[in-house]
């Protein structure tokens, strides 16, 4: 398609880049950009500035941060004996949404997928035996995808962590809560089954 | 929602104020962007910093520009006595993209809607009948929305172009192509029987 200002083109074109945003939505938000004030466009420059000048990972979970260690590691009132292996950053913050937790987290950057050319070198598996080994970690939660990828991940990194002693869990699988039992599918739905709990009165 | 760095925080925020975007696909967008080279972030800065900078408007027809006058007014292949008038940017590039359209635009800047405050005043119809007024045009076809405000300046704004003897047009009403009769809302299928058509064989 040809725009009529290259300015829009190139804009399209960057925000295409983005995942989910198609030739018609970038058309869209572009559009409303250019409406908006010069000071609100500078502002979402310097957002995306920052993005690329500010952020920082934590040394010890690998977690986003602002500083050398992130608002989790360093908050005396999270439990640091209990360690939840997520893949991700975004898991991280649904998790934290949810206020249940008051562990640290340790953030691997991916999942184990020979497929996809990732193997255990190319996460911090080796970082987060180094934390178990270094004591003071009672609980080790894995927190990954109810995939092939997550449970071979699960798999490896448990077996690394099996002369530590440090107790193993995962998260609970199941149906979700609110969820009707006939839109289940019937792999969740069997094992839900098979690894029914006892209902306490 | 505690975003583990600020960075993150306030690039959230901006991608937010764009239409369409919660919170869950902003979070995407973000952390999809600052795992990205240094070099496609910087990329994604410029092609915003230009929307601020490079935007011109079209002198003639008041569509987005490189240029003093668009592209399309500076072409000689069109033909310029012939003016579509449309509410807004997006209607010329999805008139464009029909390929069906040979003469030129004329970009209102909205449509005349008192409830949002918007009078004939805030839009460029003073510059329609300007254009119109100064020789060489044929026909202003209106290509706006089937809406009581798209209906009303076509009303108020062909009042203003009566004198000066010009073909006023609407682009035609009534079903879509290719849409199944029962999908069709009442009143459209009503108004397409009142205009219906004579089939020539």
């Amino acid at each position: 398609m040809d725009y009529p200002s290259s300015a829009i083109q190139k804009a399209v074109e960057a925000f295409k880049t983005l995942p989910g945003i198609g030739n018609k939505t970038a058309v869209r938000l572009v559009l409303h950009l250019i409406k908006q004030s010069e000071g609100r466009i500078s502002e979402f420059e310097r957002a995306i500035e920052a993005l690329r000048k500010d952020i920082k990972y934590c040394s010890v979970c690998h977690n986003l941060s602002d500083n050398e260690v992130c608002s989790v590691c360093s908050n005396a009132r999270r439990d640091q004996a209990r360690i939840c292996v997520v893949q991700d950053v975004r898991d991280v913050l649904a998790i934290e949404s949810t206020s249940q937790y008051t562990g640290v987290y340790h953030v691997l950057g991916g999942v184990i997928s020979p497929i996809d050319g990732i193997g255990p070198e190319d996460l911090k598996i080796a970082s987060l035996v180094e934390r178990v080994k270094n004591g003071g970690v009672e609980e080790v939660i894995f927190a990954l995808s109810a995939t092939m990828e997550g449970d071979t991940t699960i798999f490896y990194t448990s077996k690394q962590l099996k002369d530590s002693g440090v107790k193993i869990s995962t998260i609970a699988k199941g149906i979700a809560i609110g969820g009707e039992l006939e839109y289940i599918d019937e792999i969740t739905l069997g094992r839900s089954l098979l690894a029914r709990v006892p209902f306490e009165i």
